[in-house]
């Protein structure tokens, strides 16, 4: 398993990506193409279907083991009333989720998921990013390492998540820092703000980008100067993911914001993730496109913990479905076009 | 159970059109405001959970009970090469249903949805659309009470279906009847017609116009005239699913096509569908705009049978679960906003 013992280890993940398996691509076109079906007639499904057998490396891909692992943190600047919510609420949803009542936990066993969560150090906030680095560099490997250990090869699929009161704020700053433009372009109302503190959360994210711009030289320092320790954790599980071929279903606008800067320092970084939702934080659709990424979903969620990829993981398992369950235009005696 | 012995049924059944139960749909509503989670934040899942709980006529509604019925008939018209397969496909398909293995029986496995086939007389065509209507006046009922017959009180939810080689064609002409504008607004490539065969089926489709245009003074004599077998038998169980309160989770151009008529003579019997998808049918798109239905998916699907409702039954699925499963604020110790 991969482990991140010092920065350096995360240029070296990035420099150093495994590529899907073509001959199962190939495979499974073959088969898609004999299935009692006008060519093409599933569409997206079909997609879904070869970039599951690209990543797993299997003909007839599986959804057996699906895994939302959720990683929640706290934040500095969620003292600074950026939330419509209060900090305590992260602990409080951490113990929703371990009693299985959050949107999260009816969503993925409806779709037939496992659900693994990860609190990280929710009494120690992180550095409020207006002023400090939000993390050290110890604590952004910690983080990293937590997210890479909720990820082993021999899963189908890994659906990052999280709960952070205020994160929509780091994640506005991590998107502004890797594809540009300011706080007015990526930050939005998150779980609820609007008015005179949407516009002072947007002051203090301009604020982050104006103090540590300028040392967002890889893509370890801007996570660890503007992220938050449950956006580094589900950075560390997309680079554990695809070092171990288990492919990537994209949650929300915070998920998406942890790849933001792993994609402007390596592009080829989500290559195997599928996007599961565009969510209705407007900074979402933005940073999809900049990330090249179509979402298979936009059905206005706006939740987080991964619940939108829980939503999409069940597109994947109709792909799947029919991927594998269908007869040939042979096997049923159905005369092609 | 609803049943069509002379036109002047169809006029009736129109004229009444039960509505969703309001006091259901305000206690789902006084629930969705107490789970934990932002007000809103799960987008159209909260919505589709107040729909169905109208509909059922429960605070919790479920899907227990969820069936797709796929109706074939074989169409006069596509003799002179209005689709990309022969007409022989059309008992093929069905006999690929029967045995298991087209797209909607893993679609359908998948979701947890009954699945029924109806096979109306598939030795005998319809008259060509081009020169004679589709279908007498008892050919029709006969249609129309085949698929009221699909449907019964209790069902928790019902997915018309449809097989029939060449029914993109009176599709397109239903539609053109019911909302105005001719073949090149409505005619698009099917299974995957193009270039000379496309322009062809659009003249046949305008010459079809010319011939019933002025016959199609009701929602029956437009189907009947227009329409085929598995169209009315769509229609018949969507009016049917109307007066037993079974809510409608539509499926393509075809399945939405039989919605068509009905809506132009009464648009409420549109308030217990749901839009599943919409296609990849151009025609599709305009045909919901009309209806005024927003589709839950655009996943590019384009094979009917179902398909396209039956993955979006996977929305509805996990609408429910988060409905039915989540704890309230109260519950679970956690703040509000």
């Amino acid at each position: 398993m991969i482990r991140f013992d010092t920065p350096g280890d995360v240029v070296a993940a990035l420099a150093d990506l495994p590529a899907p398996d073509a001959r199962a691509i190939a495979a499974a076109q073959d088969r898609q193409a004999q299935l009692t079906k006008p060519a093409g007639s599933l569409g997206r499904l079909e997609e879904v279907a070869l970039f599951l057998a690209g990543w797993q490396g299997r003909d007839r891909p599986r959804l057996d083991r699906g895994r939302v692992a959720i990683f929640a943190g706290n934040h500095g600047i969620a003292a600074r009333g950026v939330s419509a919510f209060p900090p305590a609420v992260t602990a409080q949803m951490v113990a929703n989720f371990e009693a299985g009542g959050a949107a999260i936990n009816a969503l993925a066993r409806a779709a037939g998921l496992e659900l693994r969560i990860v609190a990280i150090d929710l009494d120690r906030p992180t550095g409020d990013i207006a002023e400090a680095p939000a993390m050290s560099e110890a604590e952004c490997l910690d983080a990293l390492n937590l997210g890479a250990a909720s990820v082993e090869a021999g899963l189908d699929l890994i659906l990052p998540g999280e709960m952070g009161i205020g994160n929509s704020t780091p994640a506005a700053a991590l998107c502004a820092a890797s594809f540009g433009g300011d706080a007015s372009d990526w930050a939005g109302p998150g779980t609820g703000v609007a008015g005179a503190a949407l516009a002072a959360k947007r002051v203090l994210i301009d604020r982050a980008l104006d103090q540590h711009g300028g040392d967002c030289v890889s893509a370890f320092e801007t996570l660890r100067r503007l992220g938050g320790r449950e956006i580094a954790a589900m950075a560390g599980a997309m680079l554990a993911a695809r070092h171990a071929r288990v492919p990537v279903l994209l949650d929300g606008f915070i998920a998406c914001s942890a790849l933001a800067p792993l994609a402007r320092w390596q592009p080829r970084i989500v290559d195997h993730c599928l996007a599961g939702h565009v969510s209705a934080e407007p900074g979402h659709q933005r940073l999809l496109r900049h990330l090249g990424l179509a979402p298979l979903l936009a059905l206005g969620l706006r939740l987080g913990e991964g619940s939108g990829a829980a939503v999409a993981a069940g597109i994947v398992r109709a792909a799947l479905a029919a991927h594998d369950g269908m007869a040939t235009f042979a096997e049923a005696g159905v005369s092609g076009a």
